[in-house]
């Protein structure tokens, strides 16, 4: 199976109201729930390609319950959350008539010692049979900033590929551990090297620790050094729609053909498809098939072979 | 005991932000929960009071068990809530620096109607026990809009005083029933009424059917017209703070002192004396005890005894 772990889980809540407006009551139209966080994004998407998949990392308290209620409901994800004392976090996102979208997203729970300590036991365990591991998005209060340095340097004993997608600190102390692919925004690989030139800052997140960078420059698709060589890969065209979870598809594009043991200009080919089907579909960790399907055969690949 | 009814509970969620504005992401910097619905305020206090209160009307859904599980906590108030198929609702009030809250409610669950045949039948076996029922708050779909109008009845033929606090039609078609009690805010009168004078609309609201009107005037006190006569009862300042719930306080002071069989000018110092001393703290549902206390020697009542 294939793993993902996202330590800072959420209840992701929609609201619709007609219109925003500070300091005044609304009443809201439509409710939607799914459970959030990028990691249980990367696993859906997976799963409905097909993969077998194991979710992992922290729930809790009544709205965690709601979370793991709601996780069940989605055929192929097997839930492997590992309980905390503290309430898992909502998101709230309020849209508007507009389209436009209002984020409150709440701090996530404390993180006792001995709760980090139980997760990395069962991650160790978890990792023994799965094929590839992603980590993903922020880390709760209470987890040491160098986390995904340490998950990372397990799944490399234990020898399973580890993708790692995150940013800030966490991005810039995980990639000391040298983690098989990083999946940054141009945004975060120019705020982890000072450099806005996308391939500049791509070759320099390498020479960071990563054995491939594979950096979304968002509808423009992906650009990846990896020690086979470097890409770029385009989609026909622009597409409009929500780029919320975008990047989590890309991530599940790029584990999918990874534990197929496809070529690299393969994976991500598929990663870009999977990207753009996300956004014309209105969830994240949801995507239009027919359009994936499509895609597969459009996307431009251009780049070279490193030289042996 | 005292019997409250909500049939429109929440959940109340408040989100402190620095400055909401919208169309952009916040970082929520604190959450707070709280069993909602007006019923349920009314019944902390009154439980906070000394009474024996039970709380009745709807519950659903995570979002149900959460209320149940804080309301759990609230010693002194019996949780007689009956279940139902659909989600409880929550009611997020955003709070930024300015301190002005930012409301968005969600609507409230389909009731089915054999949810309502159940609620009314474990509200006529409440009633038995009950020494006073109020009546409070909203209507979720699916409940007629004479609702009111029906337990009215049942709380009549029981003889069991009761008490409305709604608003619109569900107030309009309660009066017919009438209620021992109703007790809207003068906005609330002016609708029914038409008239923007307190008094002239407070005495219209009794002759479409309350034996007697309470209209709260807001941080200006209570005026009442009863059978027994009609008085003014007025606070020694404004209060400053969150009014939120401070009607929900009046309701629990007059319930406090019908049951006690207190004349009708104590009732309304009870009143107005823990109205003004829930705005003095944050949340509703509370009050400062020590305000209350010192306010009951402090509330001038004007007014005059009906000739017999």
């Amino acid at each position: 199976m294939i793993l993902t772990v996202t330590l800072n889980t959420a209840l992701d809540i929609t609201h619709r109201v007609r219109d925003l407006r500070p300091h005044t009551t609304h009443r809201v139209t439509e409710v939607t729930e799914r459970p959030g966080g990028k990691g249980l994004n990367v696993a859906r998407v997976l799963a409905a390609l097909g993969h077998e998949v194991t979710v992992t990392g922290f729930v809790g308290g009544a709205t965690g319950r709601s979370l793991q209620e709601q996780l069940a409901r989605i055929p192929g994800v097997v839930d492997a959350l590992v309980p905390i004392g503290g309430s898992t976090r909502r998101t709230i996102a309020v849209v508007d008539a507009t389209g436009d979208t209002t984020q409150l997203n709440e701090p996530g729970p404390l993180i006792a010692p001995a709760e980090w300590l139980a997760f990395q036991e069962a991650y160790e365990h978890l990792l023994r049979s799965a094929s590839a591991v992603a980590l993903c998005g922020s880390l709760p209060p209470g987890i040491p900033v160098g986390a995904y340095a340490i998950l990372i340097r397990t799944a490399r004993t234990l020898a399973v590929p580890v993708l790692l997608d995150t940013s800030g600190e966490p991005l810039r102390r995980g990639l000391a551990a040298r983690p098989d692919i990083v999946k940054p925004s141009a945004e975060e690989l120019a705020e982890l090297t000072g450099s806005h030139e996308p391939s500049r800052a791509t070759r320099d997140a390498r020479r960071r620790g990563a054995q491939s960078v594979v950096a979304s420059l968002g509808p423009d698709g992906l650009l990846a050094h990896t020690p086979e060589g470097h890409w770029r890969a385009t989609p026909p065209h622009h597409f409009h729609g929500n780029p919320t979870g975008a990047g989590d598809s890309a991530v599940a594009g790029l584990l999918s053909a990874l534990v197929q043991h496809l070529p690299w200009p393969t994976r991500l080919t598929h990663a870009v498809a999977l990207s753009a089907a996300t956004v014309v579909t209105p969830a994240a960790g949801e995507f239009d098939h027919e359009v994936y399907e499509q895609l597969l055969g459009q996307v431009a690949v251009t780049g070279e072979v490193t030289a042996a």
